[in-house]
């Protein structure tokens, strides 16, 4: 599969997430041999949990399958700039490869703010791919935000 | 109960945190009428979960608890200086007040590198207090780290 169709994927996870009233951001985890290991959408108020963001989620299921703290090799696709806190958490999981669709500049972590790849206090930095599937994953967030105003 | 006493309790979480081969940091949620909500230790190791810090951990179980992803008037104790997953975990769930022990030069996120609280893109920025029960915090961490080398 290509990473597009990965990023596909990340996207129905949005688009799910915005059916459940969450903020529609997805995630899609993918193992070294490009099989998807995980795939969520935000769920924090589901779970009445603010660290459920979907990036979060999927890293948690990839241990929990791999029974380890980290996962070199692993890429994760994300439809929105991660946080900082989801960026650190890529980082602390020692994810390879970072593809992420629209910049977020309200919250994120990674292009701007507290740019979390670029202080010497961050021990891993993933490889960070930019713009895929950008349009779709902020036409998503328009529209959720929207209705809610 | 002083806040000297929740500090305490979240050295001895630090502590049983360090007997279970976990790195030795411990956190204490306090509701805002003084009741302790929380507490908790690393356990990133057993649980397989690189967002397991000891703060995570209590945000999750105070929101559970609460039926809420936020928790606003509620303090949160911490033996050593919060990542800056911890740090955006505690402003995404509204705490009112951060109390940190020990600084944490090689991975802190408040008061250095990233400053997480310091950013347009963070939306809440709890009260901070530093330096309260810092020197048993990095005794602890010091002897951790020394055996393992």
């Amino acid at each position: 599969m290509t990473f597009r169709s990965y990023m596909d994927q990340a996207l129905e996870e949005a688009e799910a997430a915005a059916a459940r009233g969450e903020v529609p951001v997805g995630a899609v985890l993918v193992a070294p041999d490009g099989t998807v290991v995980a795939r969520a959408g935000n769920r924090t108020r589901e779970l009445s949990d603010p660290t459920a963001h979907a990036e979060v989620l999927v890293i948690r299921e990839g241990c929990k399958q791999m029974g380890s703290e980290r996962l070199p090799g692993h890429d994760l696709y994300v439809t929105l700039e991660p946080c900082p806190m989801c960026a650190t958490a890529i980082s602390a999981a020692r994810i390879a490869r970072l593809y992420y669709g629209a910049s977020d500049p309200k919250s994120g972590g990674v292009g701007q703010g507290p740019r979390i790849f670029s202080h010497a206090q961050c021990h891993h930095v993933p490889e960070v791919y930019d713009g895929i599937g950008a349009e779709p994953a902020e036409a998503l967030l328009k529209t959720f935000f929207a209705a809610r105003r």
